[in-house]
């Protein structure tokens, strides 16, 4: 199909279509004169993929770029699944992590094989120091089944992922799953708190929470 | 203590204090002079949480102050928690969710009391829309299983707001735990990713996930 015809296909404008081809992240058509060129379901295919990492995801184009190499590139799964963790991590600032906070995290998951230098254990020391700071009364029984339900999630992503056929239908559901694993669960995770609030507060009422 | 102190026992520049007092998301001081103000431990604990929402929460400063609003009203805790839930929110393009994905998310959580009109069931809708279009093979036993993670995880964020002791405690709970637990559980998600991959595919190798 033509430029005209694989916006229509995607509701992506030609616009932007024109600049992911300019940034590397689709790869050009085939060329049928100075002008034109034509485009197959790959492109389509892959189009979808960009929108769903920048748009929901929230990735840059750069860090999109990095996840698509990493599909495309024959590089083993773990290797992968460790780009796409860097890539969708939200937190970076290390300066503002806690030994203490660090070690709590390091004797919450010690039983786990966890890369020590992996976005996971300091993503989730940056939450524990920014909790600490806030003044919250935290537990560890909070944290503890915290870890317990990022296992069993953890334990369907990989399922997921061992369904799939091929490297490359892997590759993709890693990425996709980690990137949008996390708009998920936080989705869920509100339905669930309304539930459970409604639950123990409004017990046989119309307590609903306020429409938004 | 006076400004410069406040600014030393919070680790936050002058100018970013008085950005927040401007913004009336800070109580002002107690004016002792036409050009002095006395500030106590109340403004340090308020700071860092306006630091806990707006830098690892990443609220913009009007969400942030919607927020600390809802903390300091006596409105019911339900609704705290709605405002806290619509302020964390990433996602809001409700053009983008196709109905067949809005109902298997409302499949996927009939038995639980949900807003219909709540961020939660939009949010996973859209997350299921970008995971469908980006052509992943995603499967009914994934998403039940994020379900049933995400039950435990609320049923352990509303057992830390019970733990709370007087209104003003558990509205904070509710707020830092809404916005922070997302971040917290991204990381663990992470690390207990790189658990599971290490004991399938790299069992009694070195092969732990690339350093960052």
């Amino acid at each position: 199909m033509r430029m005209a015809q694989l916006s229509e296909a995607s509701s992506i404008p030609v616009a932007t279509i024109k600049l992911y081809l300019r940034e590397g992240l689709l790869s050009p058509g085939t060329r049928t004169s100075p002008n034109q060129a034509q485009y197959g379901l790959a492109h389509l295919r892959r189009l979808k993929l960009i929108q769903a990492l920048v748009r929901l995801g929230r990735l840059s184009l750069a860090a999109a770029g990095d996840v698509l190499d990493a599909i495309d590139s024959d590089r083993p799964l773990l290797e992968t699944f460790g780009v796409a963790q860097r890539a969708a991590t939200r937190v970076a600032d290390r300066a503002a992590i806690r030994d203490a906070e660090l070690e709590r995290v390091d004797s919450l998951l010690e039983d786990w094989h966890v890369d020590p230098n992996g976005c996971g254990r300091y993503d989730a020391a940056a939450a524990l120091t920014a909790l600490k700071d806030s003044g919250l009364n935290v537990t560890d029984d909070w944290y503890r089944r915290y870890a317990d339900a990022a296992l069993a999630v953890a334990e369907a992503d990989l399922d997921l992922v061992d369904a799939q056929e091929g490297r490359s239908a892997k590759a993709e559901t890693v990425v996709v799953g980690t990137v949008l694993g996390d708009a998920l669960f936080a989705g869920l995770r509100r339905a669930a708190q309304q539930h459970v609030s409604y639950t123990r507060y409004a017990g046989g009422g119309t307590g609903f929470l306020p429409a938004r």
